[in-house]
């Protein structure tokens, strides 16, 4: 089923123990259309600036990802952001950030992608990811990621959010602070009293959780990556994955959840192998595959 | 078949966000073997003072731990420790140690307990671990703790040791530290090539990993408990259910210590559910059977 995703593009530069990456692409939307992409085709919905060098038609080139929602600004800037990561890969410190094309009014989502099904609201402001929202009539299964900063100044908004869409997909952090509770099982279920059927929490190289309303919970480590030089985008890959599979497969229960997860959890782990989209680049549907019966066989008693 | 803990007897004060236990009953040979005593019996080897309040003889009634090598030193005064756990119960400050008889000579092995197939060396100095391991003749399988301060300061002595055990179980930052090296995995095959057969590391509510010298991998969350009044014990518990399972199956192979590791995983989240040892005093073998099955279905796919 038809899969759209809204986010950002960026021109990022990542500084890691294991090198730099000066100017190379990355943004929300762009790594996660690469993930979905090997399950499903993918309708992309995002804004750049003139000055973006890169060339999305060219970089999506046999992916199927349909860039009929991507609309190019004349007079703004694209999306930029600089960070540097710790010793441990999982603190980062932001070094800048221009919002440019982000902080003016969102793109339009085409007529052409408005019967969508499946929805990832890449994170950005919850009323903004409200507005785009709206342009879809009746999707089936909508997901959103969030923030920190929006759970502290945008509460309301994202409160008034949260009731209208399925799936909350966050790391720990976030769903402990939008809980007000340290328990990641009793937070998720405060969360799924806010309005969501399913709540996801990312914890890094530890995995995640997936909770239901029904009180169903699936718990899966990250598969054991010994290759780790960029983590960035690795949230919006796994969301890629996971979303890929459920639009793949047409279905939301929660056996298909759990798949959807393990998929998330290997695509992830390749995305964080090389920076930018190197890693998601150069590998094969059968790789993924592959990955997760390893997966499978590490994880089971 | 046999086995043996070495470890600590405390008087414990603990306070945590649901609560304060005052000179309550703890030390690491104490939780191990309240809970490897579900799967076989447990010969106890420790010392504490005439001041110790606890008849451990009653602690461990109908529990099949063997206390010959309890032993009672009139001069001197019981190990005692004092803790405040913070919110997100992970951390935690230590308020007090008073190491008393545990800073004299180690308690004798008795001669009956020499023929030990299965041992425990829980945390204390790597010398010390090793004058305790001498005393046993040829064990099959012997598993060691050790902490931070030990990896700082007494690093040759740890080494020694490393090269005469099967198993190190450690956590997180620790198997870091060691093997100065942030990745889990990586850091696992440093710490293998310094001797030991298998490295277990502890994620705390992230749960653990386990590597060994063939390659082998597993991977298993926590279970997902959401009372957690006390996590005084824990990693002792973990470790005394998986020495415990071990030791009942007379097996060491790599599917008998994936079954251990589940074991546990789930002695562990029951001694967390309540101050000192009462989590685990109040269960049944069938709980633990019980929770091992949930914790089956909730990380299958």
């Amino acid at each position: 089923m038809s899969l759209l995703v809204t986010g950002s593009i960026g021109i990022d530069t990542v500084k890691t123990p294991y090198g730099v990456s000066e100017n190379c692409l990355g943004g929300s939307s762009v790594y996660f259309s690469m993930a979905a992409s090997f399950f499903t085709p993918v309708r992309f919905v995002g804004v750049i600036g003139s000055d973006c060098p890169f060339n999305l038609a060219q970089v999506f080139a046999d992916r199927n990802v349909d860039l009929s929602g991507l609309e190019i600004r004349p007079k703004s800037k694209t999306f930029r952001w600089a960070g540097t990561y710790h010793d441990n890969m999982d603190d980062r410190t932001t070094d800048n950030v221009e919002l440019n094309v982000l902080a003016e009014a969102p793109p339009g989502v085409p007529d052409v992608f408005k019967d969508s099904k499946f929805v990832f609201l890449a994170n950005t402001t919850p009323a903004l990811q409200q507005q785009l929202l709206e342009q879809i009539n009746g999707p089936d299964f909508v997901a959103v990621d969030t923030m920190n900063l929006w759970i502290q100044d945008h509460l309301d908004d994202l409160k008034k959010l949260l009731k209208k869409i399925d799936c909350l997909i966050i790391n720990e952090d976030e769903v402990r602070m939008l809980a007000a509770d340290n328990n990641l099982i009793k937070a998720a279920d405060i969360i799924l009293n806010m309005g969501p059927s399913v709540v996801i929490t990312k914890k890094g190289e530890s995995g995640s959780i997936m909770c239901n309303a029904d009180g169903d919970k699936f718990i899966l480590p990250a598969y054991p990556a010994t290759v780790v030089k960029d983590p960035t985008g690795a949230g919006d890959s796994y969301a890629g994955g996971l979303m890929g599979y459920l639009a793949q497969s047409g279905k939301t229960d929660f056996e298909t959840l759990r798949t959807a997860i393990a998929y998330g959890t290997v695509v992830a782990s390749f995305a964080v192998a090389d920076f930018s989209l190197n890693g998601l680049a150069n590998i094969r549907k059968s790789d993924i595959d592959s990955r997760l019966e390893t997966l499978r066989k590490l994880t089971t008693f």
